[in-house]
């Protein structure tokens, strides 16, 4: 049998997606898998087992990436690596990272069971903290890897709670002993949902992105001073909240304002006492800016500034910005993506140039080896919610493309 | 000796105060006991236990309301009562309600210890749930027990985490089987921090409020569609949180707009999913208005309505209005008014006639008998604040002004 003919096993993705997607089950067919909770843990140890099922060489590194290598002809050279990332948002869906994950794991049981000897090794990894929900920023796995985050700093980073990331990597049994240090790879794939509507729209089976957005997270901390709400006269108050709420509003204003393919987004406040009959005097809320031009982003962030510290002063509220994370937009690698395009075109599916409007992994990739991604389309353009849906046609189609790609960077010496 | 040079003992009432603050104390000075939560119950306890040692008739009722009577000698005479609420804001101070509570205690202690026969059954009190925190609306205990709230729906109530009042109730024991139902009393007398500004700027030691501002709740839930932050465009978001903010600051601007001395604040907002890189789809905030004027209150309720409409129109995000309480303002006893006033000049504090911007048990009480207040001042104005505080010296002062008014009134055939 030629290569070209392989395809992977629908059903057995689809039947791998459906075990996954028990863990964490929520109302509405969605999944809670925060980032090192006992649903994380649950989710890695599932994924493990299917990776020694395989015979993998499996290795955990110290922020909790979880690698599986399957040794090609020339162990020496440089690996192919494909994955995604297995937490979730707090009300996410069963596809998001889940199906990056076990498509690559389709495509090394595909490759296994027809016992096909690649000269480069294949790697699957599956990074820690993609969401950045529970632990902000987003993508802590993957950036400790290549060196963009600091794996201490990541470590003392606490959730509402009050945890420790690194406490909750140790107690979910995760923290392995490797160093955290990414390793030459040869090429990197990351299959995943568009989690937008360019491709439904455009009636297309593969989005192939040219790179991804920049993205700039920030946190506000507003303090106010907390009284009682009736008997303290309006005239005087310093109510956080409501300076919050007039901050919330010039992000969702500021695309308008600085034009381009900006979005801006206020998704998480906090509010304290967070009492009906005591006036807010602590209020944290979060930013998160997204744009191809990474001036726009910067510009931006100026302008918010400014307005802030224009609301404080008015309320008597002082504001306290913190820069949680930069990323500046990334480009894969031409190459790759001309790859992807043509592999997907030959598996007779339309496929679609596009950018990438969500962060993955494949960003941080990209500083330090050629990288490229696997769109397949989000019914309804919905993600981060429990609905979320692509059919499994469309699951097994990028699967099969995953497939190809990879075979082919791993045939290159 | 002559009942005029009777006096409370200080001392007695500042231990009693601090031995209460022991139970949920926080950081800052505070305390907090959520009604029916483990510190209720503890409070109630040692409440319960003092009551026990001056040998009083204990009845608990079926909200939880615990009464202590000390019978005079005309026992079927409607009975002279006070007291006020144990229950405490999230992070509230040691003095509300507390005051009012162990005020009382110590004015019974003095009673019993010389040995006083008054003519008519001295009745201490503790309102379940005065601060409608945990569970809306704010006066539960007394609300019920007057006959303007209905038992079993009041027992239905839920907290955030979706506990009953009932089986809260029960958990902590303080479910009692006399039916709360208000018998007939003679007069009612609460002895309560001001909450506000006022009796510190005057150089005061005695309010004597002339009645209570009329109050309503609301609680407000917007429906939006929530997505991810990066692929999803602007435009067509529907963003609940951003409609919240904008309602948010309609209920801060309210009082200007409709004049008058109405104060209007949204102190608690729940967002869901509440994550940074999730468009928020599900925002509840709450919001209370005061005034004097209860048609001022119902007109900027329909102005609120009115932008709320429009707002969710704008955004495409539904919302519901709720209206949780809506309580005219009270006017107390004007004899009693003048008694509490005559009673702190002549013992020599200075006494200042006022409102209560603040709601308290007392004023459901005046729909069905005669009631009054006693305020002390608040440093700095502060209250539901960690650092809300009272001098000795004026705590002191209340009790005697308490003592005397409800020796007077018990005397009375």
């Amino acid at each position: 049998m030629g290569l070209e003919s392989l395809r992977i096993n629908g059903l057995r993705l689809k039947y791998a997606m459906e075990e996954m997607s028990k863990i964490g089950a929520i109302a509405g067919g969605g999944v809670q898998r925060l980032s090192l909770s006992d649903e994380d843990k649950e989710a890695r140890d599932l994924f493990v087992h299917w990776l020694k099922e395989l015979n993998l060489d499996i290795t955990i590194d110290e922020i909790g990436n979880v690698f599986g290598k399957r040794p090609g002809r020339y162990p020496d050279l440089p690996p192919v690596m494909s994955g995604s990332h297995l937490d979730s948002q707090p009300k996410g869906g069963r596809f998001d990272g889940t199906l990056g994950v076990l498509g690559a794991l389709e495509v090394f049981r595909t490759i296994e069971e027809n016992n096909i000897e690649t000269n480069r090794t294949l790697t699957i990894v599956n990074w820690t903290n993609e969401e950045g929900t529970r632990f902000s920023p987003v993508m802590s796995g993957s950036g400790v890897w290549v060196g963009a985050l600091e794996k201490e700093w990541m470590y003392n980073r606490t959730d509402t709670e009050g945890k420790r990331f690194v406490n909750e990597l140790i107690r979910i049994g995760y923290r392995g002993n490797v160093p955290s240090r990414s390793s030459e790879i040869h090429s990197y794939f990351e299959y995943h949902i568009e989690q937008g509507p360019i491709l439904e729209k455009a009636c297309k089976t593969i989005g192939v992105p040219k790179g991804i957005v920049g993205i700039h997270c920030s946190d506000i901390y507003i303090k106010g001073e907390t009284n009682h709400v009736g008997p303290t006269p309006m005239e005087g108050r310093h109510n956080a909240l409501c300076a919050a709420a007039e901050m919330i509003l010039k992000v969702d204003e500021l695309p308008a304002k600085m034009g381009g393919n900006m979005v801006a987004t206020s998704g998480e406040i906090h509010n304290r006492p967070n009492s009906r009959n005591t006036i807010p005097d602590d209020v944290h809320f979060t930013i998160d800016m997204r744009a191809w031009e990474d001036d726009l982003i910067q510009k931006g962030f100026e302008d918010l500034k400014n307005s802030f510290e224009e609301i404080a002063q008015k309320r008597g509220c002082p504001v306290r910005i913190e820069e949680t994370l930069s990323v500046p937009h990334a480009e894969f690698d031409q190459k790759l993506v001309q790859n992807v395009f043509r592999v997907s075109e030959n598996l007779g599916y339309p496929g679609q140039h596009m950018l990438s409007g969500a962060v993955h992994d494949a960003g941080y990739i990209t500083q330090i080896a050629p990288a490229a991604m696997i769109f397949v389309p989000s019914i309804g353009g919905r993600s981060h919610v429990e609905i979320e849906d692509t059919t499994w046609t469309d699951c097994e189609a990028g699967a099969n493309v995953l497939l190809h790609c990879m075979l082919q960077s791993a045939s290159v010496l």
